[in-house]
């Protein structure tokens, strides 16, 4: 195939466009005959099994989650879910106390021994009211999370709020990029947790999704934070 | 004080600002002395403590994780995890099958009886190729998720790629609000994912987060689709 000497990007561009023309189907279809509507399909099928096969690359990722909307946190918990269900071990570096709470602490400690935690990060700034503090508890969650990444038996190192501790200057960003671009051949995951990310973090990370705020009822209607949705 | 005259919603966005002009504080605050800093912090954290005093209601919410970015159904495994993690039960009626795979469902299976899990629908459009039987599946699922909805022993519950689904029009966002709204007085909180929300459910909604795709390496890198980060 012609396809194959071309650029892997160009190859996974022209195959994502071709998804894109035979669309996704549904009850909305445009075919009045249901043997057309499976023939598109099975087209879209073979173009997605293609655009698997060109997608080779395994590698550690460096992953964010960022933005002023809900989830960031919830769902790096959810990816330590799945990667102690796949059998392999988790590290949760806290930078800032408040993000993980009662709930998740409590069904993660009766999950698995496959997860180290370490809330190291003390309250808001507001709580703790000592800038000084802080940074040292900071650099000291960042000591712990560097031994996490280098140590390959973890498949997966969570570094929660750690864009909150480089945007309020406790932590330089580049320290983190330095530090990660240093590891030859990395096989685990890092997810960085927090809201306003460094602009050169998301320039250095293999994924990136904003969690945007679009509604929000504890801001808009006066409603207070609840078990199970906030903690 | 003037202020508990005032309606909730003004309260509260009152407070929002003094809480914004006060700052946030960190490493590169203004202040040259330490007391300074700590006063200043002292002021955000009473402001705080006001925020929470007038956000008085509890309710059940709807919630809406969408967007073409990562973590909308990793977001909502994380609120099931927190749930279980307080002795509720939880329910997850998957639309389309796919979202939750091998590393979850593990995981979430040996955790806890405490969840009841009913994977309704099948594949993308493509593999199922049928969408006579997608429409069926979607509302044998519509129906199993309205069940669980009006059952107050369940806190949580989970629709997954129900958004999906509306938008392939095999269930019609009417339909849900219609049924939301009916119910007096609803205790749970229900989460709907899958990109492509309708308006109107947006509309109707008390939480959305719009999960944005920003950088994405299995798109621009040709990255396989990868243990614990997919799957």
């Amino acid at each position: 195939m012609a396809d194959e000497k071309q650029p892997a990007s160009k190859n996974i561009t022209s195959l994502d466009i071709q998804a894109k023309e035979l669309g996704i189907g549904g009850r909305l279809s445009p075919e009045t005959d249901e043997n057309l509507y499976k023939k598109r399909m099975q087209k879209r099928k073979d173009i997605q099994s293609k655009r698997l096969q060109v997608r080779k690359t395994k590698k550690g990722l460096l992953i964010v989650f960022t933005g002023n909307g809900k989830g960031k946190t919830t769902a790096s918990l959810g990816m330590a879910l799945r990667t102690i269900g796949h059998g392999h071990k988790v590290a949760i570096i806290q930078f800032i106390k408040g993000g993980w709470t009662t709930g998740e602490e409590k069904a993660l400690k009766n999950l698995s021994s496959n997860i180290s935690w370490h809330a190291l990060g003390e309250g808001f700034t507001w709580e703790t009211q000592d800038r000084v503090r802080d940074e040292v508890l900071v650099k000291e969650a960042w000591h712990v999370a560097k031994k996490f990444i280098k140590d390959e038996s973890y498949k997966l190192i969570i570094l929660d709020e750690i864009n909150i501790a480089t945007k309020l200057g406790y932590l330089s960003p580049e320290e983190i990029i330095t530090f990660v671009k240093s590891l030859d051949n990395r096989k685990n995951h890092i997810v960085l947790t927090g809201r306003g990310a460094s602009e050169s973090i998301i320039n250095q990370a293999d994924l990136v999704t904003e969690m945007k705020l679009i509604r929000h009822p504890f801001k808009e209607q006066g409603i207070k934070a609840q078990a199970c949705v906030e903690f």
